[in-house]
């Protein structure tokens, strides 16, 4: 994928944080010094709610906020990717622990979860020394939109109750949805008050504080960012409330105790025997992680005329989850919105998720008492609120418009998701849209040829005015052929046959043919063979050099005798109907 | 599929014997009495035998061989297929019903074999309806071969308890393999010998039998015809020696009684309640079947320039299968070396199928009594020879020498079906081509191009001379663009951009491009985006109608300007370097 010219030293190939470090300049830190403080400042109430998203106990979302990204700081390729714990990776952990018998609270919920940081880690660095970038590429657009579409509604479901106080067991969209109706009068009143309150005023604050601050003369972008401070701004506001009124006496649940700290390094993980049924969601959540962090840092490596290496990418995300797992925590992912925030608030470099990183250990080391009282609640409507956008109408009415197959693909994820769960629905989606794409791709273009008069041009026959010859027909293949379109150009070719009775010749022109498999060789030889007993003799013409080498290795060409290779089409019909 | 000026009236597109009944001669009529009577001889022992491996009484597959063959005279599209019991729907049948439990011989055993008739035919009817003859594509050249080669290996292991008279049970082949070692000596002597002889002079009599007929003066096609006799040869000769030699008295298992006459039509399938268990293996079968059925239609088709319609085939298969459950009887396809023998003795039409019927309905009806003492040992030699030609090592030979992408699926299909059945094997197998083809896909043919001087002919930069400039670009993408290898062209041109610093403007030459799917749309909308705001215009060139016309429906128009479509790469050119 690199070229020559541009191929970096194999010391930044490892680290390609030495590309950046060697340049760096003083401009770009003060860049990086404000991007970072700002992503912190979102990072540490989304890392708290992430991790009780996964079912996990909040600190483990600061702890996954610290070193997993620093890893990534010295090996990945994007310059202003925020890796640290997302939103789908969580919902995955906790649907995962789920569906293995575990629940949430419990003392091998925890080491499920850095157990697939450990095998997710795993799996990614095993695809980044195969090479295996491209694997994300069969993940399609409309797959991934219904994906995350259908992903957004479960995560929503799922905090619900925390955002009610409607005691609500965890489970599928179905039963929170009955649980919701049928306990809705079970509603703790302050809890409730204190999740849609927040809820609202992160969404309102968006749009009018914004407006406002810009009103006030701050620029527009100034503004954008100061929005980002929202959640932080009602963490302390709302933890205040419910220490000073008292309210967790009324039933608001808070987070409570939080170690202050970081947790002993681990290798527990080591010898934990679950790994055997943790595995393939393992490279489930790996999977999906590295298909959101590629495309957001391709998104913003493209603004600035940078390169992505999607294989270091893997193992930049392999060492950053297994860094997760060392430091006791869950998957993680560069993160979407997050990476959004960062690149806006103008970091120039991994720089500045060096300084988020260093804020967010600074928080984990000696302010977690005071975020005793912080709302349960609280940390649902930042969720429900960062998850939201995530459900895409857009791209439903686009491909509607254009593309029925791809709406298709699009539903069948969402609906996918929905029934039979978070990885079932992808692998589903990606086998269908996989499936459409080979069913279209079974209908090769291919087109019957005559001589323009007077030229040595060669059209199809249907389209333009162009001489034939009653004993020879030209047959123009444009596209590669293989097992699953082979059958098409046979089908093609024995009604083009049975139509004329007269026919002693049949060239196939195969420029535009650059690889044949060994299915659509023996269609050919089936061919040549069965058209001969029909006393038609089948030759080749412009045949590629590549593919013409491959062909030697075939029976085709000892089959061919006596049709012939021509190198030009007006070669074979000089050849063909002067006899 | 078909063209217009071929198409038949309507009522020869359901009924197509009707198409050769019009013509039919005399010359014609003698020819495929002669195919008819010798494919009877050859089916009446295959019939009984097949039956016999797929756990049911013999009669059922003379059942087999009357009326659903009538069904396809009347609607095939194929003039000298013969359709009837095969042995890897027979196979399928008792991997099938052992896997449900069921044993053979058991009252439910029957059941279970013509519901899943039933049921094949319902699925070959709706895939009919459906028009999607096409799946039959997704099956490659290798993995088919993979599949056939161990089919047939599993077929012979399941026969040698029945050819050497050790008492095993029916099972897996390490089971089979395994019960031959620990219990060879309690091999039935008599058995023994009936067995390997029959065997030995099956494969003998094939060669030597031909070359003295032929050296006696009778043609080498006459000589070969007479050879198929052998089997029901050997049956009439084993049959006597067993009756007269009072050989079933000394360990010899034979048929035994077999009912004269055909079963009373039944619907009773309808009340059963196993279907939902038996729905997918029934579809497995039936496609299986179709598979096999539509390459021998083809490649005899293709002999005397016939036309096959893979749709109405589905109907007429589907059909065939239907009356084979009415009449009490197992699944039913074409057969690939039967179909071969009634070409080869000259059948020109169905009307051969016809005269078989008749024979085979005739032997049903009145002359069961003779097979009493049939020996089973001659009819598992009667299997094993003929399923041994479908161990199938050229292809393994030519796919290595050709392909070893192709021999990955080969080899993990054959592996497949050994380990895990035949049906999680091809379904194994299927899904490992296609995910090959995808890998390979994921890359498509990308070139930049420059001007040829002096001229308005562009060439890849890589490979010409040509004229280039360092503020203008021009890619031409040579293949259709859709999820999987959107993301290589995203790569190309980032790393050509990344390396060219004065690049202003960027040409996507879409001549050679068929179909974009939306997946590739929004990588050109990204692309688009993104470059601009690195200061880089993107333009597109010799987009064709069809796509253009998609393209209207896109976003991506409304985001190129100020990036412009042109006509032609060089009005792109002059546009774009004048500036």
């Amino acid at each position: 994928m690199t070229h020559r010219n541009s191929t970096p030293p194999p010391s930044e190939q490892w680290l390609p944080a030495l590309g950046w470090l060697r340049n760096y300049r003083r401009a770009t830190f003060s860049a990086d010094l404000t991007a970072g403080v700002i992503t912190a400042i979102l990072l540490v109430p989304q890392g708290m709610a992430y991790a009780v998203l996964a079912g996990l106990p909040p600190e483990v979302g600061l702890y996954a906020s610290v070193v997993p990204p620093l890893l990534y700081v010295l090996t990945g390729t994007s310059r202003a990717m925020s890796v640290g714990p997302v939103s789908v990776a969580a919902i995955l952990v906790a649907e995962t622990l789920a569906t293995t018998g575990q629940t949430a609270g419990d003392e091998n919920y925890l080491a499920g979860a850095i157990l697939l940081a450990a095998l997710s880690g795993a799996a990614l660095l095993l695809l980044g020394a195969l090479r295996l970038g491209a694997l994300a590429n069969f993940l399609s657009h409309p797959v991934l939109s219904g994906f995350t579409s259908a992903a957004a509604l479960i995560i929503i479901a799922s905090q619900l109750g925390n955002l009610t106080g409607i005691p609500l067991a965890r489970g599928d969209l179905w039963r929170t949805v009955e649980g919701l109706a049928t306990h809705a009068l079970d509603a703790n009143g302050p809890t409730l008050a204190l999740g849609v309150g927040t809820t609202l005023a992160l969404i309102g604050l968006r749009g009018p504080l914004v407006r406002l601050l810009s009103r006030r003369g701050m620029s527009q972008d100034k503004a954008q960012l100061l929005g980002r401070a929202a959640p932080l701004l009602l963490v302390i506001l709302t933890t205040t409330a419910v220490a000073t009124l008292h309210l967790d006496a009324l039933g608001v649940a808070t987070v409570g105790e939080i170690p202050a700290g970081l947790p002993q390094p681990t290798l527990s993980f080591l010898t934990n025997p679950a790994w055997r049924e943790l595995l393939l969601p393992a490279f489930m959540i790996a999977f999906i992680g590295y298909v959101e962090s590629v495309s957001v840092a391709k998104v913003l490596a493209r603004k600035r005329r940078q390169k992505i290496d999607p294989n270091q990418e893997l193992v930049a995300l392999g060492l950053s989850n297994l860094g997760a797992a060392v430091t006791g925590t869950m998957p993680v992912a560069g993160g979407f919105s997050r990476s959004m925030v960062n690149f806006a608030a103008g970091a120039q470099t991994q720089f500045a998720a060096l300084i988020t990183a260093i804020l967010v250990g600074t928080v984990t080391l000696w302010l977690t008492p005071w975020f005793y009282y912080l709302p349960q609640a609280v940390l649902a409507a930042i969720i429900i609120v960062s998850v939201a956008p995530l459900i895409d109408l857009d791209t439903v009415r686009e491909s509607w418009r254009y593309d029925r197959a791809d709406t298709m693909s699009l539903a069948i994820t969402f609906g996918g998701v929905l029934v039979v769960g978070l990885e079932g629905g992808l692998v589903l989606g990606v086998l269908l849209s996989v499936a459409l794409y080979q069913w279209r791709a079974a209908k090769p273009h291919i087109a019957l040829v005559g001589r323009v008069p007077g030229t040595e041009h060669y059209r199809n026959i249907h389209r333009h005015r162009v001489e034939t010859w009653p004993e020879l027909l030209l047959i123009r293949i444009d596209e590669s052929l293989y097992f699953a379109n082979a059958a098409y150009l046979d089908q093609f070719v024995a009604n083009a046959v049975a139509e004329r009775p007269q026919l002693r010749h049949l060239v196939f022109l195969m420029n535009p043919v650059n690889h044949i498999d060994l299915s659509a060789i023996e269609t050919l030889i089936g061919l040549t063979i069965g058209l001969r007993e029909a006393g038609i003799t089948v030759h080749l013409a412009e045949v590629k050099g590549p593919v013409m080498d491959r062909l030697q290795e075939s029976h085709l060409l000892t089959e061919l005798p006596p049709g012939r290779v021509f190198l030009s089409t007006e070669e074979a019909v000089q050849a063909l109907t002067q006899a």
